[in-house]
């Protein structure tokens, strides 16, 4: 006999968390398709060529590979190193994210989507990375792109999107922007426009690090003192207030055409945003955000949490040739993704989640007289065709062992037909809250049992 | 350049395939809460130990396994053979289905668990068959499940949700019902009880081949004449009345203890059913459904279309220990499954599925004059503060080009604020299924678009 036992990093998750996650999706996905978002889901497996290369080398470590099926010995005993006996054993890899899935999509299917084409897509992504706390090998992912459009209103309206997920679920947040371009220009006015990732790398560990931790960074990559001068009065402007910082980015980067583009991307953003502020989820300028060594080629943002520590809640921006990468070139496009583990666990933490998420059951008849049970059966089901959850204990057992089923279980409503009731037409209620019992009209049931429900 | 290509057996889900399986499972999912059943959600990869063994032999090779990460070269270069070389690569692997990890679910969480515990599970699952029409290696499976309670009240609630699933599907099905006692009943009559699994396996073939067929599997498999002569006989009971049958059945079966109690809970049940007949969903009894060689003991069920030539909507049946896998014994259980992707394939033909399932673009404002894009962005904004689903065609092209965009994707009404409009406080509404245009005063909009969106 084995121990039963789920393999490390995954999760089982028991009815009250499958339903409040189920409340979070739904509240993304209605706020997608308001703002004309389609779904799209793509399979768990795709090939490994469709895979590789795309997440750097690491990445292509962490990539969940599935055995190929029929004879693998003498592919094995061929194989020279351990790369190449993993890549003649498996042809078949687990999604690692949803974003080159979403582009073979495109690709395979541009002469189908209408552009711009505006998906949101919610599934699972496995990765193989060490587990920790927070950190799973089976987690979602939450994305919402729009490709074939080089407009900023996509940017605008993208923010716009994050604050009114962010209020209906009540958590307040703060959206920090940047673009890319700024990095750009600062590279080229350190003297070296190839410094462009090696900075972008050390500011993008500024959120767990110090301005002096980057610097050295710096420092030991080769950059010489006058870049980490000019770098550190970068890093200095986001101290400052919000309103001169657009023109004081300007003058230290020395007019570069690549920072002229990025203020006018930023200014037209800020300003459409600034008549309808939102009361949960404020946007500021902050020239450190760098997105890690993402394909972002325009604007990024990030959404952090004002009320729990935790890392990003979510992210996105400007690319400009994803599809590229299967044929396809010239397709731009913007997106945000949703860290929908992370808000989760926000969530549960501030106790966010409203007391009552999805249908459990709100009704409950004890299993009394089995003379009437015929009778029991058949208003149990008039109760749902009602909308009304309702159950039937289905044993002959005490009272006592139904009740504490109800209790576990919180069920709210109690109801008992016994023949001296029934002889009524009434049937016997218990409001389990209140321990309360009084007793209903049969013909009446379904109002009050509506009522009683709606009292707190 | 790699040409882009999915796994054989998978699919990608465009917009309004996803909608539609939403829509369906939804349906789903509102009748198993309405009947008080919990969702639980397992991970899509177990250890390969908790599913090895569970499925039989072809099973075990039609299982997708996850080649463990890091160093596998030297145990590679050790296997003697193909299943150990697989085994000694993975120990991991995709789920098979949904009732082996729900087992091994309970048995985890026993002491968390409330009995009877009532749960359902919709999520896909993997199997490396040979795909063809209608058979894919990725698909959704979705039980509802009752453990820990020996009541035939369960078969008798199951069978209603049957019914009102596919009622609330618009769906005309018939629901066939059979015990296995009666099965064991006849092998032991036949006079050799090792003969049930024989006997079985050739009855679930009835429905693609004929009794002659049948009876030929029979012969060949070694059981003499007078056993042939009654199997023929017991085939030939549910072509009866449907009122005789529970009687013939006993008296062909000689009163086999098995064959009573299976009559005994067989007549409960189509009791209980009686008097609320389902005008979707009828039942009867048929002798001759096997559901397989699977695990059930009592009362198992089938659906099946009464409209498309398909294979069977859904299954189910009672068991007696499907923990006991996992160490924990004696705990009962009864459920059942819907065949979702059937289900959806019906429901495409026979254009069951409502027009409008879930939520598209309802609005479309037109990019037109710029000076007032600031205006639009927040119109678009309020409209969807109500549950309108707005959009805002993001780039600045003729507007011949956005309304063909509003017209592939299907979205009913257009928008547009152009500088005369707005100075008299109106805007122009096109609605592209009449073509007719008005205008609409700005203060009365969400009003008027409701009410032109209540039109067909």
């Amino acid at each position: 006999m084995i121990k039963p036992a789920l393999p490390k990093g995954t999760r089982d998750f028991a009815p009250d968390a499958v339903r409040k996650r189920q409340y979070l999706f739904q509240t993304i996905r209605t706020c997608f398709e308001l703002f004309g978002f389609e779904p799209i889901e793509t399979p768990a497996m795709e090939n490994l060529s469709t895979l590789l290369g795309k997440y750097g080398e690491e990445g292509d470590k962490l990539i969940f590979r599935i055995l190929n099926n029929g004879n693998i010995l003498p592919l094995a005993q061929q194989a020279k190193d351990n790369r190449e006996l993993a890549n003649l054993l498996c042809e078949k890899a687990l999604r690692y994210d949803l974003t080159i899935p979403f582009a073979r999509y495109v690709v395979m299917n541009q002469h189908q989507v209408v552009f711009p084409f505006r998906r949101y897509q919610i599934q699972p992504v496995w990765r193989a990375d060490r587990p920790q706390k927070g950190r799973y090998r089976e987690f979602f992912q939450c994305d919402a792109d729009i490709v074939g459009s080089h407009s900023l209103l996509n940017e605008v309206e993208l923010i716009r999107l994050y604050q009114l997920v962010f209020s209906r679920l009540s958590l307040r947040v703060s959206i920090r922007i940047n673009h890319r371009k700024f990095l750009q220009a600062l590279a080229e006015c350190c003297g070296n426009p190839s410094w462009m990732p090696v900075i972008t790398t050390a500011l993008d560990k500024l959120d767990k690090t110090s301005m002096q931790q980057v610097e050295a960074e710096l420092q030991e990559k080769g950059l010489p003192e006058h870049a980490l001068h000019l770098i550190r009065e970068y890093m200095d402007l986001s101290t400052q207030p919000a309103d001169n910082r657009l023109q004081s980015v300007l003058e230290l980067l020395k007019h570069h055409p690549a920072a002229a583009e990025a203020v006018k991307d930023v200014s037209f953003v800020i300003e459409q945003l600034k008549n309808t502020p939102s009361a949960w989820a404020s946007v500021d300028v902050d020239f450190t955000l760098a997105r890690g060594l993402d394909y972002y080629t325009g604007l990024i943002l990030e959404v952090k949490s004002l009320e729990a520590e935790m890392g990003s809640l979510g992210g996105g921006g400007r690319y400009d040739n994803l599809t590229g990468l299967f044929g396809l070139p010239g397709v731009p496009g913007v997106g945000i993704s949703f860290g929908v583990e992370r808000i989760y666990d926000v969530m549960e933490s501030l106790q966010r989640f409203p007391a009552s998420t999805g249908m459990a059951t709100q009704v409950l008849w004890l299993r009394m007289d089995d003379a009437l049970l015929t009778q029991v059966l058949q208003y149990a089901m008039e109760l749902r065709q009602e909308g009304i959850a309702t159950e039937v204990y289905p044993d002959a057992v005490k009272m006592d062992k139904q009740l504490k089923y109800a209790d576990k279980k919180g069920i709210p409503l109690v109801l008992m037909l016994g023949s001296r009731e029934y002889a009524r037409q009434m049937v016997a209620m218990k409001d389990l809250r209140s321990g309360v019992q009084t007793e209903v009209p049969l013909d009446r049931l379904k109002e009050t049992i509506q009522l009683q429900l709606a009292v707190r």
